[in-house]
């Protein structure tokens, strides 16, 4: 036994750190004909980041977008699961540490994602939400339950704007998405909940330092969102910087906005774990070659957000995507069964499966190849691909009533403040 | 306005505190024609307090449970929800204090329910794990979880089996229906998200003081819930008291069990608020008359499992159950009603709706009227009626998909442990 009691085995033991979409899918493709698997993450379950926003804003119950990891090892032999924290690599003895215990390891893949980047700007980090954890979402979602509750027990006009407002900074998908649902909230739902608030005087800010929103896609799917975005009553700053937040304003370069809740979305940079070579760690991700194998060391691998696989063509890597996590996860658990019967690796290259986002009902934008569309098509098609990517029957069963029942109510059911966010940490 | 924001009116005014089975009731048939009417409540839903053990054992989701208050009160007028902690009745001037201020009243109801008692045990209050609240069961989720997580990080044998022993104290519906589910989960459950765990040194104990289970029904339905609960591996203590609990072994009048986990399900006591005569309090609970008006106040009423109405046939009030709650909140309503049109008011009689209780898959007891049965009948009929109890269309069908899959798969799919419970308060 070592030290985290997994059984000794004839076989090369590969520790994956994280069950993220990269390492869902080395999991699903590795073969325990010639490796023994061991997962680490502090969470036990897996959660589909793609949808928080949704349960921030009460479409979808936190359980409808979370999986339990060990399910997914059901029956597979030679694979297991410890729920513990990656602290340290000691590469020199091949092992990690973790908050359980030293675990020794044949192959390592760091596969931790990435985490809220703030850019070093220690007060906004302190009071802003993040969206990045179902904690955060949960957190988020009894932040603004709870500032309506507010906004009608106090008499003070101004606290009262100030509750009722949101700032949103940054204009990718997870910006776009959730100031469209704040916007839905506002229109559909607080005015039924709410009958003696007056509304008008709720404002969804989202700001954006550059001159376009979702700069990641095709230039029309940015133009197309403000468009959408602006309809539903979202004041879009484009061009604008957040500079200061002290609980109450935000400042931006250009103008001071009112609000109490700013939701920091503005950046992601890599989930890095301590005991790598500074050498291997650039722009706070780890460097990898076209195998995803780290600069400078033979046995660990790294794969999604927190890699940087660098080429001529593509200085700054690929997107930090669940696409690219899936396919690098893909390839290396391939590759290393490979390495197991002697053959060759194969190179990793990026294959782009289009992306989209959705602002609203019957409103999204969609990138596919060359295509790009709009509108209820693309409503759909992300409907249907959001539902079939979520992990187990269930949670597709679950979101689908969920968001038939908000199709055909204009209702969004699941308002609680099962946990307050008063006084408590935001982890 | 009030200093709660209430705009004013001419209609008298009615203050409920408290949105559990009988404040709901209240609200759904006081009429609006003579009484505004404004709920006070610390959570903003309404919380189905029957089905708690099945959310702290992964059945069902917290949100299937619970459903927002002000949902409740859409479409209605003069229908108003704050949602606030009462503090202190100040029957002199007529108004109740709370965290947000002082609120007038014409008629203020106490609903405010029953709180777990632990008989003035301290060490156990502070050691054991309730199921009153959502906050309790979600806890109770992780915390199983957490327990089987650290098993297996542990090589120490006595600490492995303290962290997956189970002791509940209480053989009443919650106890048994709790101790059942947790046997399922060692059964069905754990043995495949566990295979390197060896659960047959998982134990569940059910501890009770009296000599009977559900000593509150027919005796035979006690019998029959201690036989399913044996032969389902429970272990059964009857006429056993819990002394003392250090955390890791609960000690009892005459055995120790070693356990890190104490449920403690062994009664309720009202839910007192401030400010009433030591006059009208008795064994916990705010006496009332037959109208369920306070004794030695006018304009305050009291109903539910906070309330005691004796009576010469009665000497200790109705069982502490939903079906009081309700009825005494549905007459209550009508009996307002007919005071504002100047008709006399109706007493109180407790009409016995049966009772029942689950212990597992195709097993339960169910007593209505004369009428005992057990098995799957009653089973069945179980799940009809807590599925229709529960609030709102979607909750009703997410309820029956869980139930559904979890009866096919013998499977409870929720096992996320979404905020651990190390570190954090009880509620």
């Amino acid at each position: 036994m070592s030290a985290l009691n997994i059984p000794e085995s004839n076989l090369k033991r590969v520790v994956v750190i994280g069950g993220g979409f990269g390492g869902l899918k080395i999991l699903n493709q590795i073969s325990s004909k010639y490796y023994q698997v061991v997962l680490i993450d502090k969470n036990n379950y897996h959660n589909f980041q793609p949808l928080l926003y949704q349960v921030a804003t009460s479409g979808l119950e936190p359980d409808s977008i979370a999986y339990p990891l060990r399910k997914i090892l059901w029956k597979k032999s030679e694979f297991y699961f410890r729920n513990t924290k990656a602290l340290k690599i000691d590469s020199e003895n091949k092992r990690l540490v973790t908050e359980a215990g030293p675990i020794n390891y044949d192959f390592l893949i760091i596969a931790t994602g990435s985490k809220t980047n703030y850019f070093g700007n220690k007060v906004i980090e302190e009071k802003s939400m993040a969206l990045k954890s179902v904690t955060d979402a949960l957190n988020l979602r009894s932040l603004i339950l709870e500032n309506c509750e507010a906004s009608l027990l106090t008499s003070d006009l101004e606290e009262r704007e100030r509750l009722m407002n949101y700032v949103v900074v940054g204009g990718g998908p997870t910006g776009v998405e959730l100031s469209g649902a704040l916007a839905e909230l506002k229109k559909h739902v607080l005015p039924k909940d709410y009958p003696d608030l007056d509304l008008r005087r709720m404002n969804v800010h989202l700001v954006e330092a550059t001159d376009t929103l979702l700069g990641t896609m095709d230039p029309k799917a940015g133009e197309k969102a403000k468009e959408y975005l602006t309809k539903m009553g979202v004041n879009v700053w484009l061009n604008t910087k957040v500079e200061n937040f002290d609980g109450s304003t935000v400042k931006t370069n250009n103008k001071e906005l009112p609000s109490k809740t700013l939701v920091w979305a503005a950046g992601v940079s890599g989930n890095l774990i301590d005991g790598l070579d500074s050498k291997s760690i650039e722009r706070g991700r780890v460097l990898v070659d076209q195998y995803n194998r780290v600069e400078g060391y033979d046995e660990i691998y790294c794969i999604g957000d927190v890699c940087l696989m660098k080429s001529d063509e593509n200085p700054n890597g690929d997107p930090m995507v669940a696409q690219t996590a899936i396919q690098q996860g893909g390839l290396l658990a391939k590759n290393l069964n490979s390495l197991a019967k002697g053959k060759e690796m194969t190179p990793f290259s990026y294959s782009d499966k289009g992306s989209m986002a959705t602002i609203g009902r019957n409103k999204a934008v969609a990138e596919v190849g060359k295509f790009f569309f709009d509108g209820i098509l693309a409503w759909l098609v992300w409907m249907f691909v959001h539902l079939m990517a979520l992990v187990g029957f269930r949670n597709r069963v679950v979101a689908l009533i969920n968001w038939t029942q908000n199709y055909i109510t204009y209702d969004k059911g699941i308002r609680l403040i099962i946990r307050p966010f008063k006084n408590r940490e935001k982890d």
